[in-house]
Formats: C-alpha cells, structure tokens, sequence
C-alpha cells in the first residue's frame, strides 16, 4: 500500500491477520503505533513476547496459567466438588470474571468439530476424566458454547460422564439479561421458554 | 480480569488502549496471540519494534518514510508542480493507494483544533512554505478532512497561500462513489448541490 515504508507495510500485513482486525483498522493500529513513543511501542511489543514466554498451562485443569498447577486450582476457597467445563480460557475468564462460580474448571481446549476434523481425541477430555478418579467431584456442568458444536460436545461429554453416577448439568439457555424479547431469535425464545422456572 | 496469569491481563490493558479496540476485543486478541506458536508471536512483536526502529520522517514532505527523502519526493515520475495537502500520514498513503495523485505530497501533522490547543505552529505548514521558494509549485491542493477542524484548516492555509500567487484547491465533497442518496446526511447533500459540475 504505502510504498515508501516496507515495515508499515509489513506491520499492516501482520496486524490484519489478528482475528477481527480488518485491513483498515490494521492500517490506522499501524500508524498509531507510529505515532506512539519508542518507548510506548516498544511495551506492547513486550507484553505480547512475554506473555508468550510466562503462560503455560495448568497440569490439572488444563487452563492457561503462569504458575503449574493454576491459581484457581491452588485456590483453598475455591469448592472441589464442582467443576465446570468450557471450551476455552477465555470462556474461564469470562465465568470467572463474572464472579457467581467458586468452583474449578476445566478447559478442554475447543469443541467437537467433525467437519474441522476435530474429535474427541483432540479434547482434553482424558484430564477431565482423570479428574474424577478419587471421588471429590459430585457436579459437572457444562459451560461449552450454546451453539451446534458446543451442544454437540456437551452431550457427547453428558452421555460419557453419567453413567460414572456425577450429577452433569448445561447452562441455561435464555433470553440475555437486559435484552428485549421482541428482538430475540426464535431458537433463544424456544429455549427460554422449555427453561422456564416456578417463581 | 484472570488471575491466573498476570501477564496476560497486562497484554490485555495494554491492546484495550489501541484505538477502536475496547476490552473485549482486546480479550480476544490476547487469547488469539497465546494460541499462536512463539515464533508467530513474536513476529507480531517484532514487527512493531521494526517499525519504529526503521521509519522516521521525510525532511521535505514530512511524510513517514524509512528513507529521506520518501521514496515519494525522490521519483522523478512525480510531478513536482503540484502539492497536495494531507493531515496525517495515512490520508497520503489512502490517497496514494488510489493511484489518482501523481504529484508530491505535505503532511501537516495534524489539523488546527484551537479545543486542543492546536494552533498553526504546531502543524509542519513552515516546511510547507519552505517548498513553495523556488517556484516549482503552482499548485496546492487542500485535502485536509472533510469536518470542522479539516476545513478550518483549509480554510487558514488557503489565507496564507493565495496572497502568494499560487493556486489553492479544495477536495471534492460529495455523495461517496455507490453511495445512496436517500441515506446521505443533509450537510453532504447540500455540499454536493453546490459543487455541481457541468456534464
């Protein structure tokens, strides 16, 4: 595009590669770090090395962590008996920062996906089972996505964990709190209401 | 946010304060990167330390450039008779990607916004003048942005240039090329009336 500075360009290339970065905001994230102190670019390009240098995953829960096992799981407040199942570790931070779970996790890592070619193999759903050897675990609930893959790995992970006798539950699926219902997709509407509780 | 990982939560801050990303895109990003390998990773990061280690200015036009003078102020293909003025570098590199400017470029820097504390001597309108001494130019073109503050400056530079016998010109503004009229706000509406042409 701007033939007149390669590394702009270069930079560009690279930043519109980052999940919903576009070429133009690629461009003005690229001249906005031009116009950051050497100093300042010069942090964001260390923050992003070192976080690959420190995190790593936790051996227990599978989430990604800078200590082995994770805080969570060294975390005495936190019950033992619960463990809630997502995809990723960003959906634990989201959970976590939402602060209503004082459970563990688990993260197995993506969802099943056959048309990616991904299968339960490439879950870590070994680690989840080798979890609930010594018994702690009466609760597993299930946090995958509410979409068809995220469904699909919730009751394949169902159908394998009931009938070793551990209660297993899925999140509610509903309308989102402050949403309006004239707004709402059909699929969320039915499912708000097959969930419906006494009050 | 997750305190499992220090690290990443900084990385997070410190991409939620680029512009047009706000926490969760950040979030996302961050997540994005700890996926990547190491070497991915840390390309992104040292594209950004190259960046600015590489580009500096252009003494002529004030354009970034990993040269100077810009690879722009040095092709001969360029005509030397007209400058068209630009607020920042990226207007230039839109225009230049456009391929409709064959002449050279002046980046001013930014634009008058006395709110800000912004006045003529912060911008490179000096430097502009400075060009203007051997008599080449005989034409500048004022694209500096189409709103309050773009054309208050285009209207201050068009004072100071045209006492001096060179032609001042003014960007288009219109209806956008595939752009709807019945869409279109009233203040470009009317821009567009005024700036009729014969056909």
């Amino acid at each position: 595009m701007y033939n007149s500075a390669e590394s702009v360009e270069r930079l560009i290339n690279r930043l519109a590669r980052l999940p919903g970065i576009g070429r133009k905001s690629a461009a003005r994230l690229a001249f906005h770090i031009l116009k950051l102190s050497k100093d300042e670019a010069n942090e964001i390009a260390d923050t992003i090395r070192e976080v690959k240098e420190k995190v790593g995953y936790c051996s227990i829960c599978c989430n990604i962590s800078e200590s082995d096992p994770c805080l969570v799981c060294q975390d005495p407040r936190r019950r033992r008996e619960v463990i809630c199942v997502v995809e990723e570790a960003a959906d634990a931070a989201a959970l976590d920062k939402a602060e209503g779970f004082d459970g563990l996790f688990h993260v197995l890592g993506g969802r099943l996906s056959p048309l990616d070619g991904i299968g339960p193999d490439d879950l870590r759903i070994k680690e989840l089972l080798a979890r609930l050897d010594d018994g702690t675990v009466n609760e597993i609930i299930l946090a995958t996505n509410p979409n068809v893959e995220g469904e699909a790995t919730a009751t394949y992970l169902s159908r394998l964990l009931r009938p070793m006798g551990i209660r297993v539950t899925r999140i509610a699926r509903g309308l989102p709190v402050g949403s309006d219902l004239e707004y709402a997709d059909s699929a969320t509407l039915n499912r708000a209401l097959e969930g419906r509780q006494d009050i």
